[in-house]
Parts: C-alpha cells; sequence; structure tokens
C-alpha cells in the first residue's frame, strides 16, 4: 500500500500528501491494524491532517487506539480534539481515558461544551442515549422558511446532520420536523407549522440500541430524534450509527447462535483470553446436556449389545435430528429478531413446522432405508426409516418452540443456539430410536 | 389497532383520517401482513392518500402485493403510480408484473422516462445497477455556488436525495461530489470547483450488492454513486437501501449457518414447498456425511462389544468437537464477511486457535475425567480425558480452517455452516476416540 511505501522512504512531504488524499476510516483502519496498533505512529500520521480532518479520523481509530493516543496528548491539544469531534464519539472517547485525562480535558471546555459532554456520556451502554449525539439543528416554533433556513446556515458547522431540522417549543419539546429539501423548496415567509410533519418517529434515551436501529432500517430516517422522559428533545441517532449497531447486533446473533459470548471487539483484535472466556461457558454447559445422551444409551445398553449394528446408524440419526432443529430454530431466531414471526404466532408456525418437517423426515427416511437394508436387512431398514421421520419431527418441533419458550420467560431467543438445540435433539433423539428399536425388533433374552 | 377497527366501522372519513395519519411503511406493514395481503384491500385504502404518499406506501408493500394490485390498476393509473414512485422501486416493481402490463404502463410514460426504466431493469439482482436509483442529483462543471443551489432546487422534487450533489463532465463522468451543507455555507460566487470533494468513493454497477452496503457503511456516506464501465455516472446506491441489504445479507449469513438455502420472503410468508425445498438439500447431503461417523463406528465395533460402556460417552465427546468446531467456523465467517479477518491471515489465527482450543480441550477433559472415573474407573477415564483434548483440538481447527478453504476455491466462507463443521468434526471425533481407546484398552482378543 502507498502509505506503506511512503512511511519506509521517510520523505516527509510525501507523506503528508499520501495521508491528506486518504478517506479518513481507511487512515484509521491502517493504524488500527493488528499488529500495528501504535499511538505514536498514529500521532505522527494524524499531524499531517487539519483540525477537523484529524477529529474524523481519531474517530474511526479503534476505541482502545483512541484512548492511547489520547493519553500522549497535552490537556489543551486534547481538549481542541474534543471540541472538533462528533459529541457522539467524544463521549464514547471521555469514558476510555482515565480521571485525571477527564478531569484535564475538562477543565479546557466551555461551561455549556462540559454539561453537554457529562451528561452524553453518563448514558447506559446499548441505549438510544449512549448512541445519540447532540449535534443537530432545533429551531424554535413559529419561524418563516428563511428564518428557519437562517438558524440552519449558523449551526451547519457544527451539527451532524443538517438535512433534518427539528422544531421545539419553548421547553425543548419536540414538535415536528421539517426536512432542509422542504425548507429549500418552501417559500422564504411562509410559516415552518405548514410544511411540518408532526406524525413523528421517536425514541428515548433508553430504548435499546437495536431498537433505535430497527426504527431508522423500518421508517429510512437519516436521523432518529430521542426525547427524555418529558419529552424534549436531547439528541439524534444518525443512519451511520444506526448501521453499524444492526451490524453489531447482527454478529452478537450470530455468535450466539454457535454459543459464543459478547466480544468487545472483533475476533483479529479479541485476547486469546477473553476468547476462551466467551467460547467455554457454553462448551462446558453442553458437555452436562449431552451426558444425557449418554444415560439414554446406557439405558439401551442390552439392545445395543444385541444389535451392534444399531450404532452404526446412531450418529446419521442424531445429527440429523439436530441439523432439522438448528435449522427451525434458526428460521425462529431471526424471524423474532427482525420482526418478521411475532410471538404470539407460535401455534401457526408449529403447525407450519410440522408438515415441513414431515416432508423432511419422509425423504430422509427414504434416503436410508437402503442404507439400513444394506447393512442390517429389512428390519433394520424399518427401524432406522420409522426412526428418522421420528427424530426429524421431534427435532424441528423442539428448534422451532425453544425460543418462542426463551423469549416468554424473558430470555434472548438467540439462546437457542444450534448447538443447544442439538444437545436436546440429540438425547431425544437416542431415546426414540432405541425405543424404536427395542419394540421392533424385541430383546434376545427378554 | 386503530386501523383494524376504523375497517370495523366502515367509516369512510375515519377511516381516511386513520389513513392518512399513518407511516406510509406501517400502513403496508398492515397491508401485507401475513393471512391479510388482500390486494382490493390496499387498494381501498391507498386511495385515501394522495399521488405521492400512495407511491411511497406502495413502495414499502410486499412485492407480490405489489404486482398484485399493479395487475387490477389500469394501466394509465399505473403509469402514474410508477411515475411517482422512487426510480428503483419503480424498476423492481417492473419486473414484477407480466409482459402486457409492462407494455401497456411503458406507453403512457415519455420516451425518456420509459428508457430510464428499461435500463434500470436491466441490470442483474444483487448487483449496485440493480441497487440503484436514477433520481440523484448531477450538475455540470464550471458552475458557481448559487447556479449549482439553483440546479439542486430545480430537480429536488424529484431526487430521492438531494444532498450529496454529483458534478460531471460533458460525457457524464463524474468529476467530484458536493454535500448540500458545503453549498449552504459556501459563497454565491464561489466556483464548485473549489468546494467539491475529488478523493471519490465510488460502486460499479456490477459491484456485489454487499459490497455496496459495506462501503457505504464503512465510509458513512449517505449514498454511494454507481459508475459503468466508461467511469460515467448512472446511479446512486442511498442509505437506507444500503441498510436493507446488509440486513438480508445477514440474514442470508445466519440461514447458511444452519444449512437453509436464500429464501425469497421472510419465513412467515415463505410457503411449506419453498421451506421445504431450503432445507432439504443439505440434510439429505448431510446424512451422507455422517454415514463416515458410522462408518468409523463400524471398524471399531470389537472394541465397542469388549466395552460397551465407551459407548455412553460417545454423544458427549463427538458433539463437544462439534461444538468447538462450530464456534470456530462460525468466528471465521462473521470475521471474514465484516472484514475484521483477512484470507491471508489463516496461519495466525491457526495458532490463536491451536492455543485457545488446547486450553478450552483441558478445561472440558477435567470436568468429564470425574464422570469417566464413575462410570468406568481410571483407565476409561483416561481414554475419555485424552480424547476429550484431542476432539476439541480437531474440531477447532477444522472449524477454523474451513472458511478459508472454502473462500480459497470460491465458494462462500458461509458454506461452512455448523452442522457441515459438526458432520466432519464427528467422524473425525469418532476415529481418534476409538482408536485412543483400542490403543489404551487394547482388544481382549488381541
Amino acid at each position: 500500500m502507498e502509505l506503506q511505501a511512503a512511511l519506509g522512504e521517510g520523505n516527509d512531504a510525501r507523506l503528508a500528501a499520501v495521508v491528506a488524499a486518504l478517506q479518513p476510516a481507511d487512515l484509521a483502519a491502517f493504524l488500527s491494524a493488528e499488529g500495528r496498533n501504535d499511538p505514536a505512529l498514529a500521532e505522527q500520521l494524524l499531524a499531517h491532517l487539519t483540525l477537523s480532518e484529524r477529529a474524523r479520523a481519531f474517530g474511526y481509530l479503534d476505541a482502545t487506539l483512541q484512548a492511547r493516543v489520547a493519553a500522549r496528548l497535552s490537556p489543551t491539544a486534547l481538549a481542541r480534539l474534543l471540541g472538533k469531534m462528533d459529541a457522539d464519539e467524544r463521549a464514547d472517547l471521555f469514558k476510555l481515558v482515565n480521571e485525571d485525562v477527564q478531569e484535564a480535558a475538562l477543565r479546557q471546555m466551555a461551561r455549556e461544551e462540559r454539561e453537554d459532554l457529562r451528561r452524553l456520556a453518563s448514558y447506559e451502554e446499548g441505549t438510544g442515549g449512549a448512541l445519540m449525539t447532540s449535534d443537530y439543528v432545533a429551531v424554535p416554533e413559529n419561524l418563516t422558511v428563511a428564518a428557519a433556513l437562517q438558524a440552519v446556515r449558523s449551526t451547519a458547522p457544527d451539527a451532524e446532520t443538517i438535512y433534518q431540522v427539528y422544531i421545539i417549543d419553548h421547553e425543548h419539546r419536540l414538535q415536528g420536523t421539517v426536512s432542509l429539501r422542504e425548507l429549500i423548496l418552501g417559500l422564504p415567509d411562509q410559516p415552518l407549522d405548514e410544511l411540518m410533519r408532526t406524525e413523528l418517529v421517536t425514541g428515548q434515551v433508553d430504548t435499546a440500541q437495536e431498537e433505535v436501529a430497527r426504527l431508522i432500517s423500518r421508517y429510512d430516517l437519516l436521523a432518529l430524534p430521542i426525547l427524555d422522559a418529558d419529552q424534549r428533545l436531547v439528541g439524534i441517532v444518525t443512519h451511520d450509527d444506526a448501521m453499524d449497531v444492526a451490524a453489531e447486533e447482527a454478529t452478537e446473533d450470530m455468535h450466539k447462535a454457535a454459543t459464543i459470548g459478547k466480544l468487545h471487539r472483533g475476533i483479529g483484535q479479541s485476547g486469546l483470553l477473553e476468547l476462551y472466556r466467551k467460547r467455554i461457558v457454553w462448551l462446558v454447559l453442553l458437555v452436562f446436556a449431552n451426558i444425557l445422551s449418554g444415560f439414554g444409551i446406557a439405558h439401551f445398553e442390552a439392545t445395543i449389545e444385541a444389535y451392534i449394528v444399531l450404532v452404526f446408524f446412531l450418529p446419521l440419526l442424531v445429527d440429523s435430528s439436530g441439523n432439522a432443529g438448528s435449522q427451525a430454530a434458526t428460521l425462529m431466531v431471526r424471524g423474532l429478531a427482525t420482526g418478521d414471526v411475532q410471538l404470539r404466532q407460535w401455534g401457526r408456525h408449529f403447525g407450519r413446522e410440522l408438515l415441513v418437517a414431515g416432508a423432511l423426515g419422509l425423504t430422509m427416511a427414504a434416503a436410508v432405508s437402503i442404507l439400513g437394508v444394506l447393512r442390517g436387512g429389512p428390519d433394520i431398514a424399518f427401524v432406522v426409516a420409522t426412526s428418522m421421520i421420528a427424530v426429524v419431527i421431534m427435532g424441528s418441533l423442539i428448534g422451532m418452540s425453544l425460543p418462542f419458550l426463551l423469549s416468554r420467560v424473558g430470555w434472548d431467543p438467540a439462546t437457542a443456539s444450534a448447538p443447544l438445540v442439538t444437545s436436546i435433539a440429540d438425547a431425544v433423539g437416542v431415546v426414540l430410536y432405541f425405543s424404536i428399536a427395542t419394540a421392533t425388533l424385541g430383546l434376545p433374552g427378554a
């Protein structure tokens, strides 16, 4: 990459030119890359940018790198940088540095800025309050279009988006919104009230961040206004942050589906100990779940000893049950997450699953019965085929129902991970299989 | 819900008021809900809206419902509706209706509009071309800020976003972009060249839609300009469409992780036959993969007959191997999808996985060895503990490597689904377990 080459040359003028030509996100990705992550290098390269570009690139850096660079800066330099950052990113960084740095930086700020920062940094992680920025454009009621446009112009350099304008009353309660497009197309002395929309989609400071992202996505919003408990406008969440949240939530759900706990950083940046911790919990829990299958098998030891060929089909049957179950669970978990499936529809989905799983079971029974005849004769084939139908239907219904059940008791439905469903389906499958076998084949000594 | 009540009353004035107060996305969701999905009802309710609101709500309807409503409209009414829809949604709808409806609607349109529609409808699904809209604001080079603002005002009613303005040369090649914010803050007779950004992030008509979404997310764009093979600007993809694509891709990856094929609609709307088809393929393929485990077991039948207690630990060991493997696979699949893990880093991640899996294996071996002593004595405990370490490490390394391998041969790494990894890890686990058992315990007859 060009930047790498310019760094190697040590030609400062060329380096400055290369850095200035990069997108801030790309420069930040270069600096945050694993194995690099060097605060001195970050400081050196960021120095080639103007203050506002530097603030922008800085906001894209990995959080720990941000904190390490911030710790190297003088309080004045840090306060200047914080002043140019978006209010939401500023609050995020503020939470990461130690108290001395916080205090030193706060002393350099204007009172209003300081209070805004303290307030933004006070909301709980994962809520609309923690996600929002206070850099929005709000204008009072009863303005004309021309006056509103003038207000937009005077706020524009600082606001994160000027394309949605929020109209507030004297107590800062949100009355309506108007887009910059509508303002530009309006007549200069037209009253704002005529243009503004009053059917508003809003979030609260304590709305969960995935719900904030869902609202922005569903209504195709540029930004979602966030209100406090008294319905006062306190911030907005912009579309780009919503997109990041949606990606983060999707990653979390995928990890959950494979029994991996929440990682704070990407897999590439996560420490080995953290990876171990996030993986071991469910692996050990599932060991105990799988002991159930073991007891199932132990209970049928006599049947197994009499018909050892049954063991050949064991992994095939229990895995099929688990696979069909994790398919059903995944469909429901994702359906519930996207709002495509409603909690009250359990009965309808149970019926549909029964039909689909029945068809799946029949197809797979046909596939394995040939193998059954070849390896064990017609009796074994009958046992294997019947068991296949039974275990696929049972596994599917368990997988499909578990997310609903977890939701009902207040758990995240994504906890119905493939391994959990597989473990439960396995234990049930073992019992079904050997029960059918014992009933059909009989026990030699019995 | 209020709309439901108003429908029941049959009071037309009240119905009109309720419909007008709804967000278009909510009205569309009501009409598209499963069990409703009635084109006559949709036509009736949409009639209460102004043409542009109707076009907006219509664009949110489920695709099949859109097509069914469109088929009921007269060619003139359809052409009027199409004329008010966003260009990208118009093209999507156009592809869904039959040729007679297409021809009738096309005849009602102006030549330019017709060509634009034909062109947009011609791009392959899943590309930047199919996703983009042609309703953007482009202005020629060498304008002043005032002239550019005037151009924006005259395009504003039709453009999907006016907040990014694209500057093109006489051959329609993209020269730069300027934001409406910069225009509003600029001096009226300042030349555009001074304001515009020339380091551009762009996509091509054949760029995959997930890459388009990734670019918009990475660079926090409002819209991504799309160029044709001659670098001419032909459209833009807006942030809201990118968010939809990202959600769609996440759903697809989650489904793939559970061996479910691509569904065209959500689970609630999908037909039973389609669900069957999308699930059966891998279930049957995996049956054959699981036969490998069966053969592994068959090979060790003598050992099993001699030490029947070994079967008790079988599900526990092979499931642990599969669970650790699907954790590792999921981490890599998601890491590769988000760009957090690079293909060339296989070696580094292999090393890291070896350390983490080693620690996981040791912990789990400790957990099962107690059970081993209780059920089979110290020899069995030794076999089970050693096997646990071996199968967890093997399963993890297989799970972690498979996504890289699939990527290298040009497959989607998400094909490394939990069930596939589990099946492979199971077969390897069976062989490892019984080999260790045979070596440690010996065979009675041998």
